[in-house]
């Protein structure tokens, strides 16, 4: 009988031997909350970064893996006091969070009244003459009707290029500071922070995105006809670089070891929250990949290749790190696929891939067991992961997983990315899927 | 044809006037965006609430009624420094606020283990062994069966009682600090304040709300069997009693003026968001209702009493006030009803009432037109609103507008009850449904 029971486990694929096994694990989200809950929120530079790294290190040394640490210089922001305030209606608080890179204001804050824009046009059409001197607010809200057809990655990239160039831009007409609505598809007063740089070709003016709620109030008193001035606080700091690393760890392939499937998601998260979902579940995911493989004793023709990247959030020296050093070797084609995930833990939806055409219908033919976990498509997409683009910009095929999106930007950058937001079985799916596409790319190639 | 429309118009019964004139108006909606858009929080004690006393007052005269200022001496409690931070995990933040009323920590904070616990029960079985020197931390959540089944206000009156008095029954054991989980059904690391009160007999100890996320983090480490510490930095301070006043205004009957239904909605809000839903909309209600009630010139046998209470949250001093003064003047048994509406701005749903039997029956007919509006039932309740509870405990026929209820503990007492949590047509509903009770009992009695 035990015999007969092995004998039918081992006719199995590899592929349904994954997702069986890892879709009655929970081992991903007991991953997911050492990273969460013991380390807490990941941000380059910090304490909980460091404490990532080596922990994750030990992990998979523990389960049996040779792990590289690829050294990284990142940069070490940190966040200070931030405060703003409506002195031109009785003192009220506006809720907000300073942008990551953001300059300090002055210690007593800049005060200055508010002029509300929802286009770089509309802000040109202002000009010097009515943006001087003034704090510049920037009020574009997600497109919902986008958010809920399921393109929310889509509503995001519209809404959020103020966050990330609209300093510089408002500081080019003499703005004094600059203020950006929140990139959000929920909020109860919830600031959402996210990476912001500078023109060098402009003064740096600091920024900082305010919650839905104290847009809409703004927007309201403006519209009302009504003069509104803000005081604005933001200490924080840009310190010196710090050393960090990726960290690395493989299944060597059977037959092309040199040829490697890279699956990465990244290891630091914003300061606000713990990072669960971004990308604390792609981190756990790619380990979990990585353990699960070795326990069944998987071992495909090509390497699969984890690799948990730094920095992502706020300057992708990470990245850059892995694709430079991967150049200098001569290996940046060796990478016959980079397979990145950091886009939640919600049930899996699809892969994005850089493939079209004929290639496209190939891997949808022979990754069709992935229909065993969810209804999964594969959809042709010029961009295809952040840590992995200078890979895929050099022509290395790209993937990315896509849990479902439509709720991903209610806790993105927030303080409220924290554990709970991630079910243990869905991040089981999503892991599943992701060893399940490793393995067959790996062993059947694209 | 100018006449025949206004000869239809007169035909209607006052009931439909009110109903359909206020069903097409924003009006009581412009009325809550003032309070809460441009004069914003308004705890006892502050500018706010001292602005809103000076501004309703105005309008109120403006829309030519006599405006009476009912003085009365309320707390000033204001907010400071509010910290946690996991001293053993890393130094994660904990997001937190301080329970109105609670004392401040030592500037440098207090520095404990947590033991958590979710009833007394278990609290009194720890007992002083397990208690003394620790922070006690209240986990109990809101039943969310309950809430969705429509009884949110019992869900929240069973999981509020620790915020209420949790503080004093940790001192009693020797504990340094209490923090409770926050009462609600909706987070986005959203902290929930509201009053706690010290008994006498304890030392008193500093006392907070962490957000549900916080309270989940700290529940898995401890059920790791992790020793959790945390930081707790508090510094509020309780200021001398200030004069403040609830604001009276009413439509004199033109039979019985000297019999009463009063109408009412507290002014004063928790400081942390706007006070949209808790209770700048009760009040907007009571204010358009009188505003409205003039416009269309109807008056009833008896007189509607529009009252703005002070200080509701955090000490009750207007309620208390208000009967007072009634009763020295012999005039509690004048009010016939009183009728509140402290429950949010959603559809409205029921009117619970202290009639039963026969009583109810007759206003739940003479009331019938309120269907006109929404599907409104009566249902009896022993208790129907804070401020009007000691005229209520007197004897007097409560009345209690219940909006639905489902969500209003996802923004209660957060700094996300601002006037987008608003809808004006729901608001409208409302302000009919009271307008219309109001005018019922004030034409027909009970």
């Amino acid at each position: 009988m035990t015999l007969l029971l092995a004998t039918a486990v081992y006719a199995q694929s590899p592929a349904d031997r994954i997702i069986e096994r890892e879709l009655a694990s929970t081992r991903a989200y007991e991953t997911l909350s050492y990273l969460t809950d013991n380390i807490g929120p990941r941000l380059s530079g910090s304490k909980g970064a460091e404490l990532a790294v080596k922990w994750t290190t030990k992990q998979l040394r523990d389960w049996g893996f040779d792990v590289r640490n690829e050294k990284v210089m990142v940069p070490h922001w940190v966040r200070g006091i931030e405060r703003g305030r409506l002195v031109s209606h009785n003192d009220q608080k506006v809720v907000l969070t300073a942008l990551g890179g953001s300059i300090a204001t002055p210690a007593a804050g800049i005060t200055a009244e508010v002029v509300e824009v929802t286009s770089y046009e509309q802000l040109a059409e202002l000009g010097r003459a009515k943006i001087a001197g003034k704090i510049v607010f920037y009020n574009k809200a997600m497109d919902m009707a986008l958010v809920e057809s399921g393109q929310a990655f889509d509503a995001y990239g519209k809404a959020v290029i103020f966050r990330g160039g609209g300093a510089s831009k408002a500081a080019e007409f003499g703005a004094v500071a600059a203020v950006v609505r929140s990139v959000a598809t929920a909020s109860l007063r919830t600031p959402h922070t996210g990476a912001m740089r500078y023109d060098e070709k402009q003064p740096k003016i600091p920024a900082a995105a305010i919650t839905t709620e104290d847009a809409d109030l703004i927007h309201r008193l403006i519209a009302k006809g009504e003069r509104v001035r803000m005081q604005l606080v933001l200490t924080p700091k840009m310190l010196p670089d710090v050393e960090s690393a990726n960290v690395i760890a493989e299944i060597r392939g059977r037959e092309r070891p040199d040829e490697v499937v890279l699956i990465g998601g990244h290891l630091d998260s914003w300061d606000l929250g713990t990072g669960a979902i971004d990308d604390g579940s792609g981190a756990a995911m790619v380990m979990e990949t990585l353990r699960l493989l070795k326990e069944l004793g998987i071992q495909p023709k090509r390497t699969i290749r984890g690799v948990l990247f730094m920095n992502e959030e706020n300057g992708l020296r990470g990245g850059h790190r892995y694709f430079d050093n991967a150049a200098k070797r001569e290996e940046v084609h060796k990478h016959i696929a980079a397979i990145e995930t950091d886009a939640g833990a919600a049930p899996p939806v699809a892969f994005i891939t850089t493939l079209e055409g004929a290639a496209l219908e190939r891997i949808q033919s022979r990754a069709r067991v992935l229909s065993r976990i969810a209804p999964i498509q594969f959809t042709s997409s010029k961009h295809t992961g952040a840590d992995t683009s200078p890979l895929t910009d050099a022509g290395v095929p790209g993937f990315g997983l896509v849990p479902d999106p439509r709720h991903y930007f209610d806790f993105h950058h927030t303080p409220a990315d924290t554990l709970d937001k991630v079910d243990p079985k869905a991040l089981a799916q999503n892991t599943a899927a992701l060893a399940v596409l490793a393995w067959v790319i790996a062993e059947e190639g694209l």
